[in-house]
């Protein structure tokens, strides 16, 4: 008898055929002898809709109360996924974020998870219940409701699963597993049978939208046993994990991000500190900054480039122009048409022609780069968005990573 | 500097317009150095919308689960009213039933309150917050969610009221007070300045829809400061109280309830225990029984009159022919076309004229009389449907009720 994890989307769970499917899905897994806990989001567009109320009353809602409104949602779904597997005849008992001990930090909209108390799920298991939770929920030293932001629900059931030292997570999406490129844009895109956990955290940082950053990272610290897979069919899918042996794939896949703005700081004079006062400024008004590039210009002047996420260019633009005295630039380029296309793999640091090689792909394109950031598993380029397809499918090629 | 609960409902806040309605009412209170705690219901449909989504799901859900459900309804309205008091510049903080305190007993969907821990409301009003509190919802010794039933949010108003010692508890609706007659039915029915709390007991139980009865035996036992009112307007309402000197006015108001239907078992044999059976089995499964009417028949037979609500007529006419043998009946006969009509007053037990007037005014408008229950303080009559309007017409104008 083993413990298993699933976790079920907005999506998977979207209208009553759906949540049918999902708890056929779950009741397999518990009829073949197994203890089960699942992670649910909230329905289709029910997050959405309660965004919209909070927007008709305020345009800057407290946070503590949009935490409050939108946990909602995740137990609206729990409670109907647990009549589901009630009429198809198994028990089940749905359980809230605090009433599972998810206990978190106080940064509402974007709470961390300090530890989980899991005495109420383990009694629930104890007496043969499927375990409903909300994922995306918690509660903190207040009592008070908080929720883990983006891809929190993720983040949930990889935290369940290290807390109850569960067999397995299973993370359920509406592809069949992590792939070597976005299948939808590349042709052939190979799935992948196994990814470690630092491959996965660059794709997943890189915009390949399959599994949450945070989750992986709780995953690898915590190693638990990971799998992403398709609610629409019994294909194996893809296992996360610690791997070793990694030398033999140099590349395992390519992401690219559409979410991409370049701002460039022209003919800032060249002393000390420049880059501090640029940078400072950003995170003070919680801006993130990814590629930076710095170049050498001529007498004594340099440019600085980096870039930010499309919704934040305005901003940086705006902090950037009132200390422009400050700081001590001519004036300010920025571009939103681009996009960031990255290989990742492990065996890439030892390897150093596999760069040289992504270069290659894109200059037989007739594809130009902006901007060029390597780490030891990764190397990823900025190049136009209208390029950004022709670009992946390029690099797939030259990798052998598409059919 | 008072302590004061405002207890709003569901059509109070069922837009955003109402919503900013109500948070000005609060505001206005909390402006005159008051300590104000609200309690709110769910948003206009919001629960009828939940009712579907798990009648999708199925036709038998677990209680527990539609607790589970139906408590999101009240935690979407707390937390959208917070906001909207933010957004109006005053501090407020929206808390659910389990973060409250709000402990009940274990029947879920009907759920009684055993006591409350009001510690986090008391350090909320400390620190000047307007409290939101979420009516209708509790936490059992389990830790689950509860829910109290029908007019569940006007009694988390008075228990609230009761524990905190609040000087008064107002509960808005959308008339101006408790009447002497339904006003949307008579015209010139008058707007009662005091009530007792056993005649609001009688007149909730009767179908006056102000005050759900739970809530007024509440505020009798803890003797509770309480005071119904329009949400719309800034008109006095009508105060609720322990009142002695009840003789003055004889009859307080009249009530009508449409939701009734009358069987009839005609020629049971007239032996010991046969009452005791029927009554039993409709016991048994869970129909509530009102008026009961026993004739002397003929022949040692005996006929037995009551009335349930309509949507018991059906259930308890099966159960009864199920049992024809064990009762020994010959038929049933039904009729779902009846209305009850009572009049109330503590001033009747003292004034046996009271109960003749009312039928000297129904035979005066021609309107039949099908049975009668009286008890201290009220007479109930049950007449056809169609006539229940011209009945309450007929005794608000013989009693001087109406202008």
């Amino acid at each position: 008898m083993s413990l298993i994890v699933q976790k079920f989307g907005g999506s998977s769970v979207a209208n009553k055929e759906r949540v049918f499917n999902v708890a056929n899905r779950i009741i397999e897994t518990y009829k073949n002898n197994n203890s089960v806990v699942v992670v649910v989001s909230a329905q289709g567009d029910t997050t959405d809709d309660l965004i919209e109320k909070a927007a008709e009353i305020t345009s800057n809602p407290s946070k503590r109360e949009m935490d409050m409104l939108l946990s909602t949602g995740e137990q609206i779904s729990i409670s109907l996924l647990a009549m589901a597997i009630h009429e198809l005849g198994y028990p089940a008992i749905s359980l809230t974020g605090w009433q599972v001990g998810m206990n978190t930090d106080s940064n509402y909209s974007n709470a961390r998870i300090h530890k989980i108390n899991a005495d109420r799920i383990k009694k629930e298991l104890e007496h043969k219940n499927i375990v409903i939770v909300a994922g995306f929920q918690g509660i903190n030293k207040y009592e008070d409701i908080t929720t883990l932001g983006r891809g929190g629900s993720d983040t949930s059931a990889v935290a369940l699963a290290a807390a109850l030292h569960a067999d397995l997570c299973e993370i359920y999406t509406d592809v069949d597993g992590v792939y070597t490129a976005d299948p939808r844009i590349v042709k052939g895109a190979k799935k992948l049978d196994v990814i470690s956990f630092d491959e996965m955290l660059e794709l997943a940082s890189m915009g390949a939208n399959v599994l949450h950053n945070r989750s992986v990272e709780v995953a690898k610290k915590y190693n638990v046993n990971l799998c992403v897979r398709s609610s629409l069919n019994k294909n194996e899918g893809t296992v996360v994990k610690e791997v070793n042996d990694m030398e033999k794939m140099l590349v395992k896949g390519v992401a690219h991000d559409l979410d991409v703005a370049r701002i460039a700081l022209c003919d800032i004079e060249d002393k000390p500190g420049v880059a501090f006062k640029v940078f400072s400024l950003l995170a003070k008004a919680k801006i993130n900054v990814d590629i930076i590039l710095q170049s050498i210009g001529r007498e004594n002047k340099k440019d600085i480039s980096f870039t930010v996420s499309k919704s934040n260019m305005e901003k940086a633009v705006e902090i950037l122009n009132q200390n422009k005295d400050v700081i001590g630039f001519d004036n300010i380029k920025t571009n939103g048409e681009v996009a960031k296309v990255s290989i990742v793999g492990a065996g890439m640091v030892n390897n150093p022609g596999v760069a040289s090689m992504m270069f290659e792909a894109l200059s037989e394109a007739g594809i130009n780069i902006h901007m060029i950031s390597t780490s030891e598993i990764k190397v990823s380029v900025l190049v136009n968005a209208k390029n950004a397809q022709k670009a992946v499918q390029a690099i797939c090629e030259k990798f052998n990573l598409a059919d």
